[in-house]
């Protein structure tokens, strides 16, 4: 098994949301889905890669752009970015994650953020996202607004950053980190070391 | 052909020094080694990756290892960081790669400072790493030092800049940017595709 460490509102987990299910299949690998906030600890970092960055935000959105045709994925960039409601769109996919729904809520929001241009967290990308993976909004909006789904946000992003956890996507194999969605290969090359247990 | 831009100094260009060779044998793709100052890119754009950022700085060190053991190589990690003569390490790779003995020069420089702990651009390195390219020291140093080799290295740097290169190593092929020694079969697939021309 693999944690998969995302925060919707980061670019490059785009690539590792749409796949991911595709990996799974041809790999028989199994990914636990860890939303955190990303933000807040690039904040805390004084890790800022884009906003500031003009020509390395370019280059990003070109970079993304090609690893997505390469998936068959067909993105009409530069989506909106930052997001004005990063936080709301991760307190849902909390839920999302612990009730078994957050693969297709990720997706659908990323598909709309990335595809049709509507900032993911804010809405109609919200509710239609939560709808598309057979959930009541209403009741899945109260619970992300309430106070426990606030401090259940912030509990995973302290547990991301006790991981060593500095961007999105992460993919985590027994404590082993591994960052971006490039190297996935490299996670799962990982995890079947480690299942074949050390060399006779 | 593809264009090889790179900065010695920068971490992540250990991979690509070192394996660069045996890609060409393997692909049969050509590759025009260009020597540049990243560092003054980088100030500019105030990317400062890692010297503030230990967290990520400690992954840098990791994901380096990690890949390299895939090469086959064996670095000793971390190396010292960051360089104290990052400008002579690439007004002697400059001049190098005019003479056509780049890979070899910096080959070594990247081996003695990765593997054997001594800075590149420094001596004992530096000269070292000339004399294992069959180079008369004296008479490299003199040029790397003269207003001409200053200049020189200016000059790709400017160059870089102006391709849109804000980090090492970047693969530029006719004018399509690839960062990041990860980024090498993607730049390899863009030249295929390329070269094989538009679809029919």
């Amino acid at each position: 098994m693999i944690e998969f460490w995302f925060c919707i509102g980061s670019t490059y987990s785009y690539l590792s949301v749409m796949r991911l299910a595709h990996v799974e299949v041809a790999t028989g690998v199994r990914f636990h889905w860890r939303p955190f906030n990303v933000r807040t600890i690039m904040i805390e970092m004084d890790n800022i890669p884009f906003r500031t960055k003009p020509v390395k935000a370019a280059y990003m959105w070109r970079d993304v752009e090609r690893r997505a045709v390469l998936y068959g994925l067909l993105p009409k960039l530069p989506a909106p970015y930052p997001l004005a409601e990063l936080e709301r769109a991760n307190r849902v996919a909390i839920i999302a994650a612990a009730e078994g729904w957050c693969p297709a809520y990720a997706r659908e929001s990323y598909r709309r953020w990335f595809e049709a241009g509507e900032p993911a967290g804010s809405e109609p990308n919200l509710s239609v996202s939560i709808g598309a993976a057979g959930q009541d909004t209403e009741r899945v909006l109260r619970l992300a607004d309430s106070d426990k789904g606030k401090a259940d946000l912030d509990q995973a992003t302290e547990q991301a950053k006790a991981l060593g956890i500095f961007g999105s996507p992460s993919f985590v194999v027994d404590g082993e980190l591994f960052w971006g969605d490039d190297r996935l290969d490299d996670a799962i090359r990982w995890l079947r070391q480690m299942e074949s247990g050390p060399p006779d």
